[in-house]
């Protein structure tokens, strides 16, 4: 099999590996970024964004368009359909990347695979996923779309307690659905929890022992089915959103063993200058240890491992250099 | 004096703080960005910006406006010509912010000071500063422009060193002007340098024990004033672009016993969260210890600020805490 080669490999062609080619690009080396399906990740399939600074609203699609012409335009070449199965150590020193078919070469990997929402598994899920039909896994992203609605959040995690409350500033009403008598929230988090539910005329309610069996609705939600767990009595609950959250992947198992991942499967690294501990090989966005997982986060991180790598390539024994500000272009 | 109640200040309304604005008023925080001139920082006087993923081309006014409105969308609130004279911690665990004529509080202060090139200082410098017209701080940002051109690069430190060397391929031809025989850069980078300026044809030039005096033109760059050190003797050398790269001055003088500052002024933090030393402050952007410099990291950092500063407005014993993948949205 043919090996191609070239200064830097990027895994993943989401916004991280989109930020991290613009940048590698830009600086004239030969950049390869490698995509399972095709460009974008979860940014693909999101409608609407009011989240990205600079633009008050902006489709998913379009933002990804403009950042994939962007990275080309500085002749980065992005591949799609191209599933990376594993990655090894060359006898050179350089990283090998290997898909089905074809193998390539890079003094630097740049490891962009994202995570995806855990998805709660029942009928009619991925029907109303779109913004504005009513299924949603990012309070963050999208509660303001709720503002004086009645919706539901599935749930029992830090995640779940921390986005209904922050669901409940916009919401008419939240009801969260867990499907056991206790959270495994922080205990911080349960009693915020549990002081906002107890509030007179509260927003905030709470069905426990409880799940969601099926989501309802022509066009967009206008219910969820909810099963008690200990009496098995259903009961359908009219709703204009569902926020579902119920864990996140991080898309890492083919890294397994090449670099160190926590027990979650997220991607150890420093956080200063994203490095893992694999020498020559950098993080960038949701799949690290660190990442407040926003879409502007991902695309500067990115960057930023597009900017740090030059020091790599300049200095391989950087690699354990502690953060200074002396690297900074301000530290001359 | 009256004290005005926030959730959260803001200190410097260039990107880090806009982005920082926009992540903390969709929270719902009631938010205040305190602006010693007025919003943009080194942005609102760049004329084009083409590495902000999502915008091929974009003027820094017309993308600082974009910020501006985005952010006061979701009612932070902006106040220009205020000017942070100090900060203290009050008695009853918050933050005092006082400026010229008023004064404010939060349980959260994000600091975005931002950062100035240190300027050469020469006559004609300030009047051909915009894109174009030739005069630039920023290799990274403006090498593009120069493609074909001649150019010279003044300075002897790793960054006058790196950035001449990323400007080689792409002008014409670059003269490094440096006042010194010795360069101060890594010995790494001066030999990189060497090699390149010994190699047969190099389009890269050296001029030691030399300075520049002036820069000439007429509405754009056509020639600096060289000056030889040693023999006083002067020359005309022409060319289209002049890039200076002798220093950055973070500006965070005021903030000096507050936080915990390098000897060259940049603020101290964890770079994972971007907690200061101080707890409740964060900091972000180019004034930060392992800042990469550029606009998308800097907006990016303040949107992280502004997402971490919910786990200390939760619980403040978070502020010791090491960073994990248990915090993320991730992390149930």
């Amino acid at each position: 099999m043919s090996q191609q080669d070239y200064d830097c490999i990027i895994v993943g062609a989401g916004p991280a590996g989109l930020g991290a080619a613009l940048y590698s690009a830009r600086d004239r080396f030969k950049t390869l970024v490698l995509e399972k399906f095709y460009p974008g990740g979860q940014i693909a399939t999101t409608d609407r964004i009011e989240n990205y600074p600079g633009y008050e609203q902006i489709g998913g699609p379009e933002l990804i368009e403009k950042m994939v012409n962007q990275a080309t335009s500085f002749e980065a070449e992005i591949k799609t359909s191209a599933e990376v199965s594993s990655l090894e150590r060359l006898e050179d020193g350089r990283i090998g990347v290997h898909c089905d078919g074809a193998s390539y070469a890079a003094r630097v990997v740049i490891l962009t695979p994202g995570s995806s929402y855990r998805k709660l598994g029942v009928p009619r899920e991925d029907e109303f996923r779109n913004a504005g039909a009513g299924v949603s896994y990012c309070g963050t992203c999208d509660a303001p779309f709720f503002k004086g609605r009645k919706i539901v959040a599935v749930g029992g995690g830090n995640t779940a307690v921390e986005e209904t409350l922050h669901l409940a500033k916009f919401a008419a009403e939240v009801t969260l659905i867990h499907r056991r008598q206790e959270f495994r929230a922080q205990q911080v988090l349960i009693e915020e929890l549990m002081g906002k539910v107890n509030e007179a005329n509260s927003n905030l309610k709470l069905r426990l022992d409880s799940v969601v069996t099926e989501i309802g609705g022509a066009g967009k939600v206008e219910s969820v089915r909810i099963k008690n767990v200990k009496t098995g009595q259903e009961e359908d609950f009219g709703c204009e959103g569902v926020f579902i959250f119920v864990g996140m992947v991080p898309n890492t198992g083919f890294l397994d063993g090449f670099v160190e991942l926590t027990e979650n499967g997220f991607i150890r690294c420093d956080c200063g200058y994203l490095r893992t501990a694999t020498p020559g090989v950098f993080v960038a966005g949701d799949c690290r240890v660190g990442a407040s997982m926003q879409l502007i986060t991902a695309v500067a991180d990115g960057v930023n491992a597009a900017m740090w790598m030059k020091q790599y390539l300049r200095n391989p024994g950087w690699w354990n250099a502690p953060v200074s500000d002396w690297l900074q272009p301000g530290g001359w």
